[in-house]
């Protein structure tokens, strides 16, 4: 599962005032500011260099827009070039990445101002992405409040497609066999699963950052390698309150719980398949969620849910309800 | 050669405003302070996983102290666990590598406040470094004047010595065979050279940094995978004066010339090899370089040399003169 090579998010490690950044490193400078930092790479999972480019640089900047962060001052950019690939294959491969990589920078009106590069077996894009900003610049995350509900910016099963889509390249795959055999899902099916998967993995989570200041979310997170319930588990530690959180609807992208119902339990429907470059998972009023998922859809044409609801819970569990809606987009 | 797997510093991109940074990004915060951040990652080196990263966090933090960063205020860490060892010697590399990188940071008196950490074939350790400072908080590194002398505060050869010992752990390698075959250095003198390499790798550049700031240091770079002679001709490139750099002496590892000379041409003598964490090269006048290459002695123990020194040329030049004085350190 080429998606769970992604270990995980270090950057919770807590900071030396002892305040824990769930998605970034957060520390207040010696001149009264904060710099809100956060890193992250990993290897291709998609087909293009170009798109792989695109992915890397929005699955960096979206921990800062999951702090709410309206601007990135500047980017570092992490690279390997392959080197069991042929020269010009390396090429034109690493430059691909990077030429994608830049047009997302471009998009988020942020600039490449270093990196470093290194020869690795497999390639690996990444980055660094930086803002320094005043107290009130950023969401410190700790502020969901009971009745908030829970909202969602992009669906769920990254992964699952991208595996399907790894075993259609394959020669003679048990896995996509059995697709093809039982008739569970068609070739533009699967292609339409991946089409999903890249297009949303490689979407800024920009402008729904920017529009949770000005809807008021009292918290936010963006879904990466513990998958939804790992995240919403992580974003009820770090909340001053005592509150829990509970998943009602689960967005798919289309047909990818067939796949892991039928062919691989990727742990969709528990909350556990790892995302790449996945959605912000917010916190805030119902009246706001509202407002925020009409604003959102009405600046990028893309939908928001509202996934579940916070609770008082001494106990602070994120929990999955037992007839959770599975909603198929 | 191993250290040459790093394809070089990309650091020295040019930022937005269009000043040239060195050796990291300079850039000017929304509130008029200046972020320097700087990111290196590269694979072990050395046997010791402890001791590669402290190698790995004396190398990322180099950068800071080249720029005349007194003090690093956060660093993230880039990590790989090796997917191709055991798990139990991958936990243990692992977790040593971590213990040496943060051992270095506590010794620079910085923090980890976050990083990401992958599955890789090979191992990685590196870091992101940045300090958050005022305009007269560093060197901007274009100030060389002519009649200033060139100061380098490590020796070099760290390219030899580790493919040196590279060689010598392997079965039947045609380089040490010939090294013992012609009794051109013995096994003690191969542990002493690999040795000497591993303590100057591992060693921060701090206070050598520190010292930059009271002796007025007019620029100043470090030494890595472009080579002395490489870096020299960066460092020209970066004034604002027309400035060349001839350089008179080269301090190497001990007989790490013989190796060069006699087994394999790592272009050690024409300035090419490539370093790992090596020294500072700094401009600086002649009177204040003999201050402080006695401060530094004094503070650390260890050596610094005037290596060569600046001269006016319009066409910018780094050169090593032809009767170039080789010190074996």
């Amino acid at each position: 599962m080429l998606a769970s090579l992604n270990l995980g998010d270090g950057n919770n490690l807590g900071t030396a005032d002892g305040r824990i950044a769930l998605d970034c490193s957060v520390r207040e400078t010696r001149q009264g500011h904060y710099v809100i930092s956060t890193t992250d790479f990993f290897f291709p999972l998609v087909d293009s260099p170009y798109l792989q480019g695109r992915i890397g640089a929005a699955n960096v900047l979206s921990d800062l827009y999951a702090e709410g962060v309206e601007h990135c001052d500047f980017v570092l950019m992490l690279l390997a070039a392959c080197r069991d690939m042929s020269l010009e294959e390396r090429n034109i491969c690493t430059q691909e990445m990077v030429r994608g990589f830049r047009d997302a920078c471009i998009e988020a009106d942020t600039t490449i101002t270093g990196g470093q590069t290194v020869l690795n077996p497999w390639p690996i894009i990444g980055g660094v992405a930086t803002s320094v900003v005043t107290k009130d610049g950023f969401i410190s995350s700790d502020g969901a409040q009971p009745g908030d509900v829970l909202v969602l910016t992009k669906p769920l099963g990254t992964q699952v497609a991208v595996n399907v889509h790894e075993w259609r390249n394959r020669d003679d795959n048990k896995f996509w066999n059995k697709i093809v055999e039982t008739n569970l899902i068609t070739v533009p099916e699967a292609e339409d699963m991946m089409y999903a998967a890249v297009c949303s993995m490689a979407r800024l989570n920009k402008t729904g950052g920017l529009l949770m200041l000005k809807h008021k979310a009292n918290a936010a997170t963006d879904v990466t390698g513990f998958g939804i319930l790992g995240h919403a588990q992580n974003l009820m530690d770090n909340q001053l309150a005592q509150v829990g959180a509970e998943l009602h609807t689960l967005p798919l992208i289309a047909n990818t719980v067939k796949v892991n119902d039928e062919i691989l339990n990727f742990r969709l429907k528990i909350g556990y398949s790892a995302e790449t470059s996945g959605g912000l998972l917010i916190s805030m009023p119902e009246e706001n969620a509202k407002a925020y998922i009409q604003d959102l859809e009405e600046a990028e044409g893309y939908p928001a849910w509202i996934i579940g609801r916070i609770t008082d819970d001494p106990n602070r569990k994120a929990t999955i309800i037992d007839d959770v809606k599975i909603l198929e987009v």
